[in-house]
């Protein structure tokens, strides 16, 4: 080999030796990562998110992945037609949609994700909130101010998580399984209930008590509104991001995906990670890099 | 208490201990239990099904559930504008079809057994044969005799098993859990395939070396024709049941039927019951009195 | 088979159903059975009661047996030419009785459990309290009035239990074995002592932390005396039955019956069952159907 | 501390250290002792016996301890009325023989080795052949010559081993306990039957791949007739025993002895040691000295 | 065999059986043993100590030794041309000298001592406490008077123990070795630093949570002066040897060892012993007789 | 980030994902690494070499290290003013020549190894060969040509391996540390004998059923001779170099090495891989890249 050649491998062999410490730091940790929107639209990128959990399994880490599926079960109504409908950014699920929902999460979105990783060597198991009672929800009550008052708007079968058990994803997970799950509740009579993902996500990194709740969307990480412009914000506790949408410094679709956030630290998760999925490998970069990629978001 | 009670009581207690011999002959081995057809029409005979399973499982058996949903899947196919297409019983299935069938078995039919399971205080997990590649399967090629010899018929994603991957159910059954399982592969590259929920309970049977493997269906059992009519036969060899078709004893539908537990025997099952399950609770009544229902098929 | 034997068969399977919630609830917990008097005396009835132990074994409950053998006891003095002696219902026990008392307990009344356990097809140990210093006891001192105030009375080896090792009782209960317990103790010096098998029972299924104390007689249950005549007790606490036997509600041969249950609840005991044991079955009755049978003493 | 003080306390430890191979070479492997005979009459040789099975328990040595109790049985059967009746040796035992039997062995001789080991600090469980079908018996058939030929002797319920089902011993062995056996077994109906205690000890000791068997007698071993008189056997095969026999080197008492060694022997056991129990301590002395008491048999 | 030898046997089997309490007393305790100063120089004792350590744990008690080595430090300093040099009783410790304490200790005291122990049939490990980071150290401030208050004195490379990681001594000594130690710690930078070896005997003591220390040593043990001359010290308790100290009652060179007692109290040490090394299997002696021998420090 | 940074980032995690699938490979697995020679010079390639091995642990492999020290031996025993002195490369091993090897081996080149990698954060623990006996040696035998047939050669304490007990190995390894042996032999009488390293690392490769011997040295490999000069050997089978040694294809300095790795493959080593300690990470671009570095010698 040339001297070149030498060097070249040599830079290699440094990156995975930048690795160490955090492999030291994480090993027998639970990620929880969420993944949808626009990330999972490519192939590809699906690729190297799958590549990068089953290396995170490898070295010892516990990657558990959620996923929700918007997109596709307003697609699916479409075909069947049915309109999909919406109220404060939350689908009104009436039973044919949440037939539909189910359909679509289960049988087209986690179903593929499972294969991927299969594909690439790992080992998945799909799930849903309903197998061994992992979600027990409740219907969600949305109150909507009217005029003399507030009113609660039905939104059918939308739900909220009362408790998660999460032996099943202990089970599966410690017995090499990657586990992939869809944001899906079990009722009071075991009916399937709509939850949302990041809601999913945060409620389960608590129950795991997750080292990290990592969000892969499809921006770089929260911005703030300044005087001139926008802003990237790298880190930010949650206190400052609760003053910031006070004063305005975070708004528009930043608010959603901030709040997400808060609950999820309200829920016990102690860090989290919004990241930006279209970069290829972005999760291994979060993980095993010191210059991270993203907004962190901590207690 | 008056006599009367008394006796019921007691009359009460005898059929648990007439229960006795078979829970000590078949403590903790499997019972694979393929369900579908007619059989899965009623709820309440779907509940009687599920209950059944579940006490299995607290006296030390471990049940597994197999499931197709044929059915569903040409409805949800006509709902969605294509037209079912058979090919010597065996469903042609191109891309598009493959989803229908893989959202309807996990998204509906299996996440519905799940929550029947929960409801009535089991712990199910559903499966597919991808998850873990319990199932590895391949295309299968159908020949047909054509004017000059035979031809390939392409069924598309249909596909039969080269492998079983048991592990994942072990984890899962070990754990306290009810496996349900959908009649999906996974193919070469990770694919989806359509496979064919018999041949699926008999190959999982044989992989876990079940004790028994248990067809629910919607007839009594096996019949053969005899000079003056129609005979039902409560025990047969598998030798003597492929007599009894090439001597056309046993016809029509029900050689479909037979074959599939000539498959299931060619694989290693030792006993098969095919039995009715239409009867409320016909499962218990098989394994735990001494007059069993149906037909038993032996090597 | 003819629609009435097919719905026979489903009125058995029902049976199995009902037993299904008392087998999730009490899997995994000892059930302490007291075992003696009139309803040991046919061979037909005790085969019932063993066969019930047997398949409580079976069904992940784990029995303890407790018994006495007074009858048996004073027969075999009259044989040897002694005659039993008794005071406030507590067998006077010299050095030369309390042989006779080990070998008809150990020789001849456990062993002989022990046999039909075992020829039933279950698997049974028996023990003395004396076995890994299971019962360790002291020598009971019974005060009597007379003239001038209270004296002493000498029993002779009579003992009461100050401390259960129960660690004997988990190693053979958790290895498949139903212990078979006889009411003798150990003494200060190792040596036995004589112990009332209710007093056993009742201190056994404290320190195992038992769910049920079942408590096998000759009677159906408690009664109370009304103005009218007597009425059975389904169900009573401890404190109602203490005011009944103050006010003469509970009186006669119902009140050492009655006593050994409020010692046992002083033990520690949730619940206790005093129950028929000559209705065959009983034990199963009592336990996994919804009617119950004999009287429940609790808290 | 003066000189003599101090080498008397060395020499002490050398003790120890000359026990150290042996510790060494035992650890682990089970000691099956018959003890019964002369050697259980004083109260003093029984407690010496039993502070050194204590001793081998904790050295990591697994004791089981195997008795009979002839001398007794038969005085209870004189009190009771009985005559002892023998033929070739064995006890005729009919069915009220065999209670009183039962009831010597584990009511009294057992019992009193129980509460003599738990005494001196040791975890005793007493244990009949019958408790979890330890000894799996049949009735012995003895064949007497008659005129003309050979006829059969009805000795009633004496029994000859058929199987061991050892995992009792385990179980109770590997959690802290010292099994002390009657040799009482279980018969083809779980009927108890009466058998030798040196044929037990050896089919236990084969059962149990036991390093040795060592029978507590009341002589100093084996001693053989020479021309000149009697001489005393340290070590001797199995086929020089046979073949001494054949010659009337060893004769008169001495057989029944030696016979049972045989029968041990082709059990399977390896070493067999003669022993003279109205020594103190003889079982230490045997096992961690160098020069060894008794009569070994080797195959 | 005679009489007189039969006599001499059993009392040999009654130091076995002297033996047993301790043995109860002591199994699965951890006994730290130092080990060194003139203790060290005869072949023949240190065969006598390590033959004890060996018989410890055969018996179920988990020795571990601590050895120093500060004469043969000096011997190869001297060799290698250079002056060995002390400051109150501490070696001056540069670079070089260190690489001799660790050549010497680790080289050749250490793997001296684990080859006899090996040749005894012991298996033992060799450690420093730089393996697996078992003694975490500092450097040893020592403030010295000067004449216008303290000045600090550099030792080099001398250090005092800051935490102790015993697993690895669990790992070794679970698996059945008996663990060796060197007395070197590990520095900040994880470099070698030079620890008095009674210092690290009693911080791993304390951190086992050892039943005993015992330190062999070339003296019988603690004297005091009295007016009259001087007096043996059998038991003594931390308190009282302050007081001596305080008062001159314990003067001279028996301060460092007492001194060194007192810091294993501080420690958390409950008994330590200081014996004489000179008396062959003074350790089992201790140990095992009642009349115990050297001096006890108790808290 | 800008593009450029995020690329830079990308490329990094793409080094990750190529070595994704040799942990898969290797999780699990023994790897033995000689190293020694000129590698061992630089304390920046020692830190190097170290990291790799923490590197390996964590990810799931088992390394051992195996280590000599020639030249620091040499350096002490000129030091102590003794003459090193070698026959066919062996050193010539009196007495006080072993004292010396084994003092720097152990106390010196095997303890600075461990601190380097307690520094960098793995868990080491030094080893020689005869802490639990781990390598039972004999003295070598040297055999010579001498003028009339052959005579043997006293090499003092050179010895060669006759058994591994690799069970000190598993228990070290299995707890999470890293092993670094020196290569060091216990012989006949426990006493030290001094092996060559690469002797050490072949067999100890053979007896873990190691996935590969890895010998890190100071050239990039094996070269052949050819006739236009010489040629990289990139890799050659067993068969292939005995050939070419027996040909003068491989001559020279290039001998031993190549006849070490046959001495591993005889003792049933799959793969050896010689490379070239000189360039820094070299394990790992060994191990976790597509190119290789060094010869790989298979059977």
């Amino acid at each position: 080999m040339n001297l070149a050649a030498v060097n070249n491998l040599i830079s290699k062999a440094e990156v995975l030796v930048e690795a160490l410490p955090y492999m030291r730091a994480f090993a027998g940790k639970y990620f929880v990562v969420k993944y949808g929107g626009q990330a999972m639209v490519s192939e590809e990128l699906m690729n190297s998110v799958v590549v990068d959990l089953i290396l995170l399994k490898y070295i010892g880490i516990k990657p558990v992945l959620v996923h929700g599926g918007g997109k596709e079960v307003s697609e699916m109504m479409r075909q069947l037609g049915k309109k999909p409908q919406f109220i404060d950014g939350l689908r009104v699920t009436d039973d044919e949609t949440m037939e539909i929902v189910e359909m679509v999460l289960m049988g087209k979105v986690n179903s593929h994700i499972v294969s991927l990783l299969n594909r690439q060597g790992g080992k998945a198991v799909g799930l849903s909130g309903r197998d061994g009672e992992l979600l027990k929800a409740r219907r969600k009550v949305l109150y909507k101010p009217n005029g003399s008052g507030k009113e609660t708007v039905d939104l059918g079968r939308v739900g909220e998580i009362v408790r998660v058990n999460p032996e099943l994803i202990h089970t599966v997970s410690d017995n090499g399984y990657i586990p992939v799950v869809s944001s899906i509740g079990s009722g009071p009579q075991g009916e399937s209930l709509n939850i949302n993902a990041d809601h999913v996500a945060g409620e389960l990194a608590a129950a795991l008590q997750a080292e990290k709740l990592i969000i892969l969307t499809d921006v770089e990480g929260i911005y703030r509104q300044t005087g001139t412009g926008i802003e990237f914000i790298s880190e930010i506790t949650g206190r400052e991001a609760r003053e910031l949408i006070r004063t305005g410094g975070i708004n528009g679709g930043m608010i959603p995906k901030v709040e997400s956030c808060l609950q999820a630290l309200d829920a016990g998760v102690n860090r989290i990670h919004i990241i930006d999925g279209r970069i290829e490998h972005s999760l291994l970069l979060e993980i095993f890099t010191d210059a991270g990629v993203g907004t962190m978001v901590t207690r």
